[in-house]
């Protein structure tokens, strides 16, 4: 295998570097203990798109060939983070965890401390006494300066002809968008100026990749990252993002299932959607200030799918004891003909974390696709993964999913 | 409105004819009852996919312009059928009944007595005394000439230039398919000696409207209507048919939920579907001979969409409380990233006369069109409104839904 | 029949009255309704604890011996109202509405204009322009003098012995109880100087009841209603009086199952409770003012049941497309042996009005039979009726079943 | 604590004795792993009644004094049946396994080949080869008489006082009771002429309890263990019995919410039951002939609890990828106030050995207890653990709990 790989990528660098802002969270340690499990053998392909026959003949790089490095706030080991899922959701197998555990201590060795800035109350009460390492106090220009030190170190030293970054930090309160945001150097000056307030620490991660000209995948809906200013910066940089907030759960289901009822010309009177979790995501979502920008990411599809405006709520409601395990009771009501009324409900339990997981693999595998296809600015054939797929209108799972389908298709007959 | 109608469709007879087989069914009653309340403006087009904007442009007939007559067993009258609807089910509300209770009188004086040629013992039983002035005895050459007869009479009373034929009886046991019901001679012959075990009554049904060239919709899953003979009558008489098995509840959403899990490459390890209905429908399906039929025809589409076998299970009982208010709960296992299992539960409550009144009266109107446009043989392109769609291998919603926008998008530009 | 009754009532007057504050609302028209339905031999006992074997020998006044009078703010007639929930939820079948007519007439002579006083901004808003007669101002003294002599000439003119009075007003905005609430004099004195943000529209039908010495049942949770001072006053005068806020479903329920988890010593993590409702009684929960006493009452008992404080949470939800088909789901998270995690959940389809008329009509005629015994004070057997039974810890459903059951069998041995 | 137990048992045996047929099933394996991981510390008391506050200052034997033993027919360790649970089903965790080890190996040394006698084509599949040591052919006599020796055996290498003994063996199809089953010669002279199909393996265990004068718990539905000539036998050999069908699940909750519905006045119209199982003992239960014995225990307590009879199911299926996880899902359609129809449904997910292995250890305690009382016959307080309680037409299951609340009150005032 090793040497199909070698022929049909010869020009090709031997691995792909991976910068995952978050690196200790639930999320991040399931995709590195995943992507080094499956490179060893120790699990299947299963939840990965970029392992099912539709993605033969593509020419994508090897789970393998991924390594990680990463920023973070909070201390400790990948290994720590590793454990307490397999204690407390029981997601990671102890054997799968037995496996991998060299591998972590390698990821572990690529963690640097990672932003604070403006995080809000929740992350920052989180984050505790903070990562050891970190400096005290430092401009956001020093700051940056620190960030894009680490990642290009991490470059060197694995000799990575590219980095794919992904942001998987907790969602961050709402930034209030401003001129400053919307022009590259309105915004350039507000760092000069140490404006901490235009920022929060996705704002930071993400200028970060755009100066670097790396791809970027922005896997949370805090809107403070693919600001238009940022956005301008990627595209004048060269290098694609996609995003944003990744379609896992409760959401997926709903994009999955609202064109039937536009099929069936079946009018959708309300929607409502009930999400429980626990956990790290659990806390900062309780969070109403946190919670908002997860909220309007998850109502805004309904209607764009069936056409009209309609009743729709979405809870999210902290509830400790189901730890990652999350689950959703949505209730629909819906009047056919002669008027009359009906119903579906459905529970959905899933584990956000491992339906994630592999989400972000794949998208790490097709940016990386993308840049070397030389593609630039959002990757609208990617809708399909994002609850708010940027520039994108459609949100029907379907029509998405067929977009996505051409692409591949595409890439397979040129690759 | 008459004016305009008369200007767009000059070349067009005024009205067209539908032919329902199970005449005085909940289902067929509210194909009627809606239809006539449709025309008269009592309810909105809710339901109906030939009333919303995908269908501008495409010369479909109104609904104002069907003229109703069928062929029945059991005794009784359209307003008896209603009136009992209302009063058991709720679904057909008072205003709509008093408003169309001259038109369905006008129904009533065109239905004839039907076939119960080897309906076997559980429709024998519902039949009871069965329909005043049915023959006492006849061949089966004597029962086809006398249902052709009526179709005759009542499309020369009416002037009507095209009859459709809807299949509405209720689920018959399986007929076991043989050489006879392969070849159009041997069939003949097995007509002439009166080979009553060789049919059932929906293949005396299907062998009159083939034989008369009128399109044929087949809304059961009985396999003894379009068995191959009677195909190929069609196809030599230059008809159209389309079925089988009306796709309206628990199975419309199986197939709208399916292809997530294909898309996500999350793997289902088992499917248990359990559906309850009461009414005359549930009591046919309590009959383990008639649900057999409904069973297969529910249960083959998940492993044609998913690519896999699987675990599955399609239960259906008779709960009498809930009439024609079916309740089914499905609960889906599955398992994706790193081996981990989770679930998805769905309780669909719908009522199956609603859900299903307005695809009969879509397939009717697009079976109208097909013929005017010369098409001949089973007509693949309304294949999301089966459950087993003929000679269709694509089970999956969505495509089979954009397989019909194509085709509807070509009729409007043509039309 | 009539014959018996004579016989063992001979000492009792001929009618008993029943005055329903919030006369004309969805509750109160099923109450009359139903009553009248009943009396008139057009619906049986379903729902009703009074007419189970259960009573037989207790001496309680028959359904048909009631007479009803109220007030009420909004304007309209018993027909107009029992017409819209027929049109709306279909909850009162037309025979019934047809048979009753004369009788909700009659009703409709017997309501008066209410109260409004410091009622909040949503049940004003909901009362709009008032009901006409209303005088345009007084003071409390004024008020409460108007709304006794309504009642008193009800009394007389329909030669009463007794009128059981009902509280079924909406839901009102928590009042700050302060020292004038606790202290009679104190009280009185807040009403002589015209102080209303000391009462609640509430405080003054309860202050009318104890006034008058009548038994009062109070139906909703509102706190203003049986503040310390008017339960004194209803001491003081020799009526008993039953309360709080009707236990009809999704509270029900749980009071039901919980007692289940202590007999297996399954350790509950976390119960969460969702609850839907359209309707005016949804209007009124969707404020957060009015919802916080709702919420209050239908939180309080898992932790009273359990003996343990719990991660819990009561939703409720404004859905229109609902209307009084209130829809609830309960997600319960429990722990058993090797402290393993287990789950239940529940859907709760009912409908309010329905499930709560019956209670109201059993708990008139108990409050006349306890007043007949010289009962006074809460009537704590009737504790399994309430969310909040008054001066009761005891919440296990079936406990205060057997309370009641114990009572029963006590009045019936004496009756 | 030790000085209080030491000073209040002094008089007793050391410890206690538990004889386990079926010794090596997930149940049996759950609350041998269970019973010394709470010995030992590793675990609470949650699920366990006889640990809670009820139970203060009743005289149980700790569980730290329980011994084990068995019979079965399969090969294997107790070792290997944890570690299949652990890595099946995950109830067992890992800690506890390892902190169990040398218990689960003392265990095994006590454990004996069981009886095949007549057990059903699926059982004897389950059986396989079969546990080495069995004898090759035996007569019901010399097959009596050498499972005797066992259990005294281990009664003497332990110096035990007393053995329970609990039958958890896989469900068994019914036996067809006969004459020969009601008297108690007619019985033994079937046993001396050899004759096979008049046992199964649980008549072949009850006998040889009852003719050694142990306490028996009888865990599961079959019909074949506590036949009339043998329950004769328990008494006059002076030992008591408990049975049947431990009421973990489904059941369980039906029994807790069916005297709501009873309370309320509301009518069940139809209660739908639906569960789903894998493992061993779903393979059994998919046998129709072992389904029969569960489905009527599980079927027959709705109409004793209601009063009346209704349309109910209870459906059971495998479903291998659920392992011992049970889900079930129950329909609840009921009427109540104007003949109005509602419904509820609920979704219970557990693990049947979880729920199960803390009933069967308060069992041993309580028949322990029972036996020091001198009790003898059907031990009708224990009503509350078995879906079919023997000589107890009871199925409330608070009407059942506080019927034991009694007799522990009264145990714990006398011990």
């Amino acid at each position: 295998m090793a040497t199909r790989r070698r022929s049909t990528k010869r020009s090709e660098p031997e691995r792909l570097g991976v910068w995952l802002f978050g690196a200790l969270g639930g999320l991040a340690t399931t995709v590195v203990v995943g992507a080094r499990a499956h490179a060893r053998g120790l699990t299947g392909g299963q939840g990965l798109l970029t392992e099912t026959p539709l993605c033969d003949g593509v020419p994508l790089r090897p789970i393998a060939d991924l390594v990680f490095g990463g920023h973070e706030i909070r201390p400790g080991t990948p290994l720590q983070a590793a454990r307490e899922i397999h204690e407390q959701n029981g997601t990671i197998p102890r054997p799968i965890l037995d496996g991998v555990k060299a591998d972590l201590a390698a990821f572990g060795r690529s963690i640097r401390p990672g932003s604070k800035s403006n995080a809000g109350k929740t992350i920052d009460r989180l984050a505790g006494t903070g990562r050891p390492g970190a400096p005290a106090a430092e401009t956001l220009r020093e700051q940056i300066a620190r960030l894009t030190a680490d990642i290009e170190a991490f470059r060197r030293r694995n000799r990575l002809d590219r980095v794919v970054c992904v942001n998987l930090v907790s969602t961050e309160p709402a930034l209030r968008l401003t001129k400053t945001h919307r022009d590259r150097d309105a915004f350039e000056r507000a760092l000069d100026r140490d404006q901490r307030t235009a920022v929060r620490p996705s704002t930071i991660y993400a200028y970060v990749a755009a100066s670097l000209g790396l791809p970027f995948v922005h896997f949370t809906p805090s809107n403070g990252a693919l600001i238009p200013a940022i956005r301008k910066l990627f595209e004048e940089n060269g290098a694609p993002y996609a995003g944003a907030d990744g379609k896992t759960g409760e959401t997926l289901v709903k994009s999955a299932l609202a064109p039937m009822f536009r099929y069936r010309n079946l009018r959708v009177l309300s929607w409502q959607g009930y999400n429980m979790l626990g956990d790290r995501d659990g806390v900062v979502l309780a969070e109403p200030e946190n919670k908002a920008s997860k909220v309007e990411s998850k109502d805004r599809l309904l209607s764009q799918i069936l056409g009209y405006p309609l009743h729709s709520k979405v809870a999210i409601d902290y509830v400790p004891s189901l730890g990652d395990l999350k689950t959703a009771w949505d209730f629909i009501h819906f009047e056919g003909f002669l008027g009359y009324r009906m119903s579906l409900q459905f529970t959905w339990q899933g584990c956000d974390s491992i339906l994630a997981a592999p989400l972000v693999l794949d998208l790490i595998r097709l940016a990386d696709l993308a840049t070397r296809r030389s593609e630039n600015g959002p990757l609208r054939h990617l809708a399909c993964f994002f609850k708010s797929p940027i520039d994108v209108e459609e949100h029907d799972l379907h029509a998405q999913w067929h977009g996505l389908v051409r692409y591949l298709t595409d890439a397979g007959a040129q690759g």
